[in-house]
């Protein structure tokens, strides 16, 4: 697969080609649009709408797992269980989360209010067909005076072009530095697109982790369903910003159709993976205060279970963290960490690179390395428990001043 | 009780008496000194020893439950199989962890090197009754050398008086600002004194928690060890910095039988319970980079395990610390870490308040949250799950600029 900021027009694909100049309207038979409703103080573009036009409408979607949930994941998650999706609102400026019934009814009165302009505009749409998204402050309930006046706008200003799904990436960003969009042209004649923003794990607090994904292949719902949950079991699940965890968390996958090809499993498993790990590498690079990219690679576990569970805890680990904003080779650390994480190890078994050179074996520090160059932004951190053949690794950051800056002042 | 930096010399004591300016050698039976023994680099005490003098040589001991252990806590844990100590040394400057049999064989030969300068000293001492903790950088190997050097020095310097003690608690300082101590005279005539040093629950990462606790009360091994248990379940391990848990931690009680005054189970319980709170307090108040020192009640639990999991979870939050750092009120960081604990809860039934004001009821924002002032220094949220009557609370600390610096060059 080659990666592209341009598709040429036309060209014969003889490779799956990804882009990042694409998003959400990539794939034939979707619209978007994004634009400022007036829900941030800041006047920047807070409200965006993805609009399937058919001809199929099948949908699928995977929710935070926390056990608090905002009102758009309850609502969301309810009209998902149809399988069917007509359209995405989502907004930015407010979580609509911890907001109580009243919370749910304002989610509800979105959907119906885009049901709503879609049915005047001339597609005949029902609220339940509306998925909403919600991003920002936790606990605040929303202006729904302007959301309201928002979705009417919206509906007349979806472009048909690919300008439509950037506008709609800006405008579901919160802290966010740049736009999150990538699109995969299929040799096969289908298209898979999307967007995201966050900066975290599927499950980050302060940045909820949002994405939409479109595709014109002709795909049933539990198609598309598969496809997901193996896509972001390998992606989002596999980010870990600061371990902590979403009330808004949302990944949809939307299906058109309308490339008229049937798909096989096996395509759009690889083609909906690609685009979610694209994803994935960009809201790492964007991660709040990042100015390290870790991998944290774990090989000779028992099981993969076992290699997420360690990869994720020492992802997870503080000292670790600033050690490596500090491009501190401090790799007892690292060892320290592995040591609490819930699965059975030996510590006389573990082996750990940085950067591919060796700075622990069998549980003992090798000579030198203490002088191992982590200045770089990108680190490699590879863990080798030495008990098995399963591997897994994790994606992460640094622990920097910049976080605790940007953290340390959110709502007030 | 009263808490008090000095105590009255012959004052009757009509209640247990708590006072800091007294540590491991206030009880009867105990000497201690503590030595720079040139270990440390900086040329700072990094050297302790705390001698039972008997006639009695009970002990117990509580140690990290990370999987990766350092090679004195694989030995102290060994030598206490006996329930018996006459010694303890104690290193700054280097953890002797991940050093594989080499570093084993240096904790051996230290402890062969207390008894053997206690035996030459006069008191008939084997290597069996010495336990050793170390604590410092992960990785390296001590000087050997200079530690076998200040091993016997340090037998010759043991004073009888409380400044051993004091001399003590300030070897073992590693990024402490200031040594621990407390001591506890009970009014039936007998003692508990402590030192410790740390910077997080039992098990923190970096700053390994070592503790030794003395007792010139009669009491059994089993005695001491029902004690130790209860109270650092109660203390220590419900401190919680970073969540990280170090490769180091020890807690010791030795009792000298000095006073020659039985205990019962109740009393010591309490005694050792008061100084090991007082210890926790003190660890948290010099925590790494603490600007707010901060408790998270749990109230409503069904069970107090449930209690402890949902405030450890709330406490080891990044978001929930960064925002306690800004003083800001974000409580929906709290119901949404609340949220990430692996228990049951009912979102609807949550409440929060902090410093005593509810800023959410019912799983809703109260008016006026956004508006409470968490600019002092201590932070009190309570949070009542509405499910139970079982409760507990976390000792934790704000997420700081300062923690981010100490922490990201520390072995470089």
């Amino acid at each position: 697969m080659t990666t592209d900021d341009r598709i040429t027009p036309g060209a014969p694909l003889d490779a799956p080609r990804l882009v990042r100049a694409q998003g959400v309207t990539a794939p034939l038979g979707f619209r978007a649009a994004g634009i400022a409703a007036g829900i941030k103080a800041s006047g920047a573009a807070d409200l965006a709408l993805v609009f399937n036009e058919g001809p199929e409408y099948a949908a699928a979607g995977v929710f935070t797992r926390n056990q608090v949930q905002a009102a758009p994941v309850l609502w969301s998650r309810q009209v998902l269980s149809t399988g069917r999706l007509r359209a995405v609102i989502l907004n930015s400026g407010g979580a609509n989360a911890c907001t109580g019934p009243g919370g749910f009814q304002d989610t509800h009165a979105t959907a119906e209010a885009v049901a709503e302009a879609l049915s005047n505009w001339g597609t005949e749409t029902g609220a339940v067909e509306v998925a909403v998204c919600s991003t920002g402050l936790i606990g605040d309930r929303l202006p729904m005076d302007r959301v309201l006046a928002g979705v009417t706008e919206i509906v007349h200003e979806m472009g048909g072009g690919l300008s439509g799904g950037t506008d709609a990436a800006h405008a579901i960003m919160t802290t966010d530095t740049v736009p999150k969009q990538a699109a995969l042209h299929h040799p096969q004649g289908f298209n898979v697109g999307g967007m995201a923003k966050g900066a975290g794990m599927l499950a980050p607090s302060l940045a909820t982790m949002l994405c939409v994904l479109t595709t014109d292949a002709h795909a049933t719902a539990e198609q598309l369903d598969s496809a997901l949950r193996l896509a972001t079991a390998l992606t989002f699940d596999r980010l870990d910003v600061d371990g902590s965890c979403s009330t808004n968390d949302t990944v949809l996958l939307l299906s058109s159709g309308a490339s008229q090809i049937p798909v096989e499993q096996a395509d759009l498993d690889a083609a909906v993976l690609a685009v979610c790990d694209d994803l994935a590498a960009q809201l790492i690079a964007d991660a709040e205060g990042v100015t390290k990219r870790i991998v944290i690679a774990v090989a000779g576990a028992l099981t993969e279970d076992d290699a997420v569970t360690v990869g994720r805890t020492v992802a997870r680990d503080s000292l670790v963290k600033t050690a490596l904003f500090g491009s501190d080779p401090n790799w007892g650390r690292v060892l320290a960490a592995v040591g609490m994480a819930p699965v059975t190890i030996d510590p006389e078994q573990i082996s750990v690179s940085f950067n591919g050179t060796p700075v622990c074996e069998g549980g003992c520090g090798v000579a030198g390395a203490r002088e191992v160059d982590l200045s770089g932004a990108d680190i490699a951190v590879r863990i080798d428990l030495g008990l098995g053949d399963a591997s897994a690794s994790i994606r992460t950051t640094d622990l920097s001043h910049a976080y605790v800056e940007e953290n340390s002042a959110y709502s007030s």
